[in-house]
């Protein structure tokens, strides 16, 4: 391992070509992307998705000529930054965007924010707009890996991390020296920010985290294109990110089979509509209820054995308040899987205050489990015991929650999911939301990466 | 005292009126914008400066129209977002604006820029203007205070707590209510961010800092004032800004007589063009140097006795490859002291590495000194001892360094220091400055807070 792991995984990502990038992985590339298109679609309409688009226009000042980049939510069009910003807010709103297991870092709403900003600003191809995307993903998920499991128990890592992600991918695509890269790094490092505070009040700071991670990692690589220093040693230097927001980081991590092993890959899409660390529990329980045949009135209660990540995220919120603090309820989650079968955005839109999920919510509880907790975050196991009301006490256990790697989502599966999510919105018709898949899936070979909408687009 | 006490802050600096505000903590505040508008314009041409402006006009996306607001460096009018942004970052370059030193916060860069930009923005009366920039200075030196020395070991408390203070200036203008306040600083604090390591590269993060902490402040206040909602607790929650970026925060501190005790006027003015922890032991050789009437060829050797903090923010400089970091070098300032007489701004910009100024800086050393450490930060004593070629040791001690509250500049001392820094960047003749110090003396009764340049300003 060199004794400068940052310098290294800069060097990795302003050098990484498409070429080099086995075709599985732009093929996983070009899914995940697609799949945030539909989460940043879903987002309209949100109150603090909203909210961020006012600041946002108004901040560029009133009336201002378009400018090149979509905004995906209005249909509207400004500057790379504006555009990062805003869709950045939409996208993890809905909390169907992707997680990747191992960095609890949500890669999607973090980078492709910033690359179909950028390579609409630049013109760039689809060839490009995979590659930096891809070194978005590869660069935020060993960062996230690095900064460990301390720094996740008080910081949001999808706000602090992904704002190197953001820099990484925006830096690709400026074409970046090695050098310039990790000023870029040193930029973006020295504004992560992101606390988990807000969770306990239900207040709107996930879609502030998000938004301003991708504007502030290309702010980073912007500047750095045009000459502007950051820290050369802004992840593991005395006074950087893991001193300060860290106890245990590991830097080995930040260069693990840099150009060998592909993170992206690893990447988890969501089928529940909630926060990821209720997941395995809720897949574990539909196998319970599968298996057994059982009906709501049939549990007396359930125990969700878990990870300690899970109670850190989970564990503030009891009865939640809105739909939004709902999807960080592991009662509620539980709820909806066995009164509705499903913990989709219609489900929680609906239903995540019915009498029938608020009473089965109160009979779940959660309970560290060494086991669990052991594997991860590599691994998320899902294990519940469901106590009937006959008196037996049932057993589950998921290894691979749907949506990992190892149980991914199929095309058909993502495209149902973005249909349904543009749909839950209103953010496309289902004639539009087809046509936007289209091109979507075609990104990889686009001569240039163009508008979404409009005649240029067809839609 | 409150178990809430960031909520009591909020509450504080929503509710301050410019009428309860005593006389003298308004002459005060005059003193410190002016001071302020000095530094603004010293930043002109500096290249973090110029890089940062450039990225902020480019963000907005050129050709548009012009905003309400000036940038001071260029004269040109933009949002109020990116007008604080760019005065953020041109107001700490040359290392002249203001600092407090309990807190280790310099108040100024961060709170005028957004009460500026802001009340051009409003047409806010200069009453306002000052009872906003009042409420940053109160809200900011607070809560660096109640974050403590070990925040400061590795963040640079001026990027951090300066997102707070930002946002409660801003908030203010705005008339945000104490719930929308709390929201403000829910925002702001989740948003905070700035690592010490930039400073052992030269790198140029320290105007990155206060562009953004200036920017994402007045973006926390303008999205609380549009309904969006922060954490409640985000300064003293358990997975707030103390618990993720300070282990001997004291809440306490963030409620210290309100209302009776100004720390507005406990805020000391910069003399030497250096680091703040420099200067007490400038003004201790100055003494030395006054008191014996030493030559520099006289010393031998110069021992600065001094807290912590110096130490753990100039130990990473030795030999400057920079004028701004040549600011952080004690040996330097102390060579410009012994050789030039001043560490002013034409000083490090012509002699910062002048053999005689060289060749004293390798003969300085620090050492931690227990007695100055204690008073740290309260107080900021000089002390050195100085060897003489001839065989003495000499003492000399400062408790008050120039600038002090106790140890204050007068009006024409800050008028003197403001003409000097317009003509060192070139950002204004002579005529101009006047013109400029004019009306800068008169902003308190200001009907409406207007454009500095121009036929409107008669600059």
């Amino acid at each position: 391992m060199t004794d400068q792991p940052g310098r290294a995984l800069a060097a990795f990502a302003s050098q990484l070509r498409f070429d080099s990038i086995p075709p599985h992985v732009v093929e996983r590339a070009v899914n995940l992307y697609v799949d945030w298109l539909g989460s940043a679609l879903g987002g309209k309409g949100a109150r603090p998705v909203e909210t961020l688009a006012r600041f946002a226009h108004a901040a560029r000042g009133a009336p201002q000529a378009p400018g090149p980049c979509d905004v995906i939510i209005d249909r509207s069009r400004t500057s790379a930054y504006f555009a990062a910003m805003m869709n950045g807010a939409a996208s993890h709103f809905i909390e169907q965007d992707d997680v990747h297991n191992g960095s609890v870092l949500h890669p999607a709403t973090v980078v492709f924010p910033v690359t179909l900003a950028l390579a609409q600003a630049l013109g760039s191809s689809g060839r490009e707009f995979i590659a930096a995307s891809v070194a978005g993903y590869e660069v935020g998920i060993r960062v996230g890996e690095f900064m460990g499991r301390s720094h996740y128990k008080i910081f949001h890592t999808t706000g602090t991390v992904g704002t190197i992600a953001a820099a990484a991918a925006a830096g690709r695509l400026l074409n970046l020296t090695p050098a310039q890269m990790l000023d870029a790094f040193g930029s973006a490092g020295t504004q992560a920010s992101g606390l988990w505070e807000f969770l306990r009040d239900a207040a709107d700071s996930k879609q502030l985290h998000t938004a301003m991670a991708a504007a502030n990692g290309l702010m980073a690589a912007q500047l750095a294109a045009d000459g502007f220093r950051g820290a050369r040693r802004i992840l593991e230097g005395a006074q950087g990110m893991a001193a300060g927001m860290s106890s245990d980081a590991d830097p080995a991590k930040l260069v693990d089979r840099l150009g060998q092993r592909w993170a992206t890959v690893e990447t988890s899409f969501k089928y529940h509509a909630a926060c990821r660390h209720t997941h395995p529990a809720a897949d574990a329980l539909l196998a319970v209820i599968g298996t057994y045949r059982l009906n709501p009135g049939d549990i007396e209660d359930v125990t969700a054995h878990v990870h300690q990540g899970a109670i850190d995220v989970l564990g503030s919120v009891s009865v939640p308040r809105t739909v939004h603090q709902a999807k960080f309820s592991m009662g509620t989650v539980l709820g909806l899987v066995a009164c509705r079968g499903h913990a989709g955005v219609n489900e929680f839109e609906h239903d995540y205050v019915a009498s029938d999920v608020a009473a089965f919510r109160e009979r779940v509880t959660m309970a560290l489990d060494e086991q669990v907790d052991r594997a991860y975050p590599a691994r998320w196991i899902g294990k519940v015991s469901v106590t009937t009301r006959d008196g037996r006490t049932l057993h589950g256990r998921v290894d691979e929650p749907k949506g990992d790697p190892g149980n991914t989502l199929s095309r058909e599966e993502i495209a149902a999911k973005f249909v349904r999510l543009a749909a839950f919105s209103g953010a496309a018709s289902e004639k539009e939301a087809q046509r936007l898949l289209d091109a979507a899936w075609g990104i990889a070979d686009a001569a240039r990466v163009g508008g979404l909408f409009g005649e240029e687009a067809g839609v």
